[in-house]
């Protein structure tokens, strides 16, 4: 990491070589590009609802510009070239926004249980599979516990774990940095070590321009629900040294799969005994006498049913966060167990799903 | 894949759900971009040393272009807005050109030895250790083959397998389908079952504007020699079941990658019984007496230490081909093993390396 005069670093979402994008330590941002030819950039921060900074050029094409302080963790982002919304040829891309899209990362200063430390690894696995569901061949991404290829006879609790709309299977490890979180927790005892498996929420073709209203949501929720059950969940027990049984499963996700993971775990309690959604409850209103079937609607036999049902949100993404704030009340007047995380100043974005992961994993499938 | 009445289809490159790039039977490629407020767009594919295309704009802001046929296989390519180089949102992103990079899979026409099949698959796993060589955290790719995680007892001969300048670890399955090219010939019985470890061969910094002279690569060289021996091999020996033996062990690479492996494989036959250089042999003289520390000037002595001495070039790639074709003609006169794979009508880019690898790994590891 070069550090400068002024003390700012290039961002670790840089590629190799690259000096900008740089963070200042008031997690300022410095964006650069070279573009002799254009006639007006701009640099637009996604999720910070701030307008576009507008670049200025110097004399030899460069374009700059300095945000200001903006929250910690992986902000996507683009450039827009006389208009037009480019990636940064500086950073990396991450899927997000149903494309490749460049994220830049601001550290949170005094804060390392998402980063790579001198702990055992776990694997990130890429397996392909055939999915009778879709039809297709796909590939889910396994994290395995650093212990798993040595510990022969050992038998693992899986989480199932989904990104959110417009990105992948790739997004929890590349954006979320769950395998170092889990490497973090499994490493200081704090977490059961588990097998962590992540697909795609995408479980049916999604037509070009087709909106993401509540209509093809609820179809691509019953698409992923069949994915996951029939498909998905034998696949991983014949193939890994699963604890095949509803007690030792759990299933969340974030934002739009914070929702399937609602959809899919309380509507098939045989299978899953854990459920967390992050920034996925968002309802106009909740009803616990006719939600999710009814499933409330007996609160003792829910609670003696479920080992953890676990609901978050960012107090910067104001719906979410009154949705689930809502949605806790009530439920705490029927007396349904849950618990209710609260990410202190962070919105619709990554750096509050790493905390809520990291706050979530410890509570699993403890004996 | 959607098929248009002129029979184009969705490049399978594209993000789920675009429409374009789209290919035609004839292996033309449409590009297409909304940019109502842009000046210029051009499509520009790397390695096909053509000019940039230009785009047409239509009423609604939407640019098209339909290019020239292509070469099959999987192209690089940028668009200009412009005049500025960026991604096509509608494509996926490689890391090539030392940056994410868009890139068009034009499928080759009858020939499928590296489309995801209906046979057993390996796994790519990412694995993160720790590298004295450069005092960092680094990440591996390790293809294990299908059966790695059931026969528990079996050990594995290990191919170390390098990408090319501007690429990183994740080219040879992302742009390679080096999985695939694996699952399908160890499917067919025509290659022995083997891990492939793919590092990135960037083992020390490179700071920003630093040109890739020939001091620089061969700095860069070494360090990646040490890396190989002192931490890489090691580390690979010591977490999965290998063969942890010379004659079980071989190393290749593309372009770069190529001249590093024989760079590395030569220099340590001890180490490694097997070597391939894809595209990797562009020396503007070639003497067997010196090259490489004199290792071919005992050619009976080579020939009996060496299991597997392996060149390539596409026919359309002209240094390349030129150059491995006088090392071919120098090694024959002195009676140095090796062979040569020509890859018909192909340039330096990806189609080269896949056919090559295709031809290469079944020699591999023969009893």
């Amino acid at each position: 990491m070069s550090v400068d005069v002024d003390h700012s670093f290039a961002a670790p979402s840089n590629v190799r070589g690259a000096e900008f994008p740089r963070v200042h330590p008031d997690l300022r941002v410095t964006f650069r590009l070279q573009a002799p030819t254009a006639h007006t950039v701009q640099a637009q921060i996604s999720g910070s609802g701030a307008d576009p900074f507008d670049m200025i050029r110097d004399d030899n094409g460069m374009w700059c510009v300095t945000t200001l302080p903006v929250v910690p963790g992986l902000h996507y982002y683009w450039l827009l070239v006389d208009g037009v919304a480019v990636n940064d040829p500086a950073s990396e891309t991450y899927f997000g926004h149903g494309k490749p899209t460049s994220g830049v990362e601001v550290p949170e200063p005094g804060v390392d249980y998402y980063d790579i430390k001198d702990v055992p690894h776990g694997e990130v696995r890429a397996r392909w599979y055939h999915v009778r569901t879709t039809e297709t061949w796909r590939r889910a991404y396994v994290y395995t516990p650093p212990d798993y290829d040595t510990a022969t006879e050992t038998r693992y609790p899986v989480l199932y774990l989904q990104h959110g709309a417009g990105e992948d299977e790739r997004g929890w490890t590349t954006q979320g940095r769950a395998n170092f979180i889990l490497d973090n927790l499994i490493a200081a005892g704090a977490a059961t070590p588990m097998i962590v498996v992540m697909e795609s929420g995408y479980a049916m073709p999604w037509p070009a321009g087709t909106p993401l209203g509540p209509e093809f949501l609820q179809q691509m929720s019953a698409a992923f629900e069949a994915l996951v059950l029939n498909d998905l969940v034998p696949m991983i027990d014949a193939t890994y040294r699963t604890l095949a049984h509803r007690d030792h499963r759990a299933i969340a996700g974030l934002s739009m799969g914070g929702r399937q993971a609602l959809h899919v775990g309380l509507g098939h309690l045989d299978t899953f005994a854990s459920i967390g959604a992050f920034s996925g409850a968002l309802f106009d209103t909740f009803d616990p006498q006719t939600a999710y079937n009814g499933v409330f609607r007996d609160p003792a036999a829910f609670n003696r049913q479920v080992r953890l049902f676990w609901l978050s949100a960012g107090t910067a993404e104001e719906r979410f966060h009154q949705a689930v704030q809502r949605i806790h009340i009530s439920l705490e007047e029927i007396g349904v167990q849950h618990e209710l995380y609260e990410s202190a100043g962070t919105a619709h974005e990554w750096q509050t799903w790493r905390r809520s992961l990291h706050a979530f994993v410890p509570q699993l499938f403890r004996v």
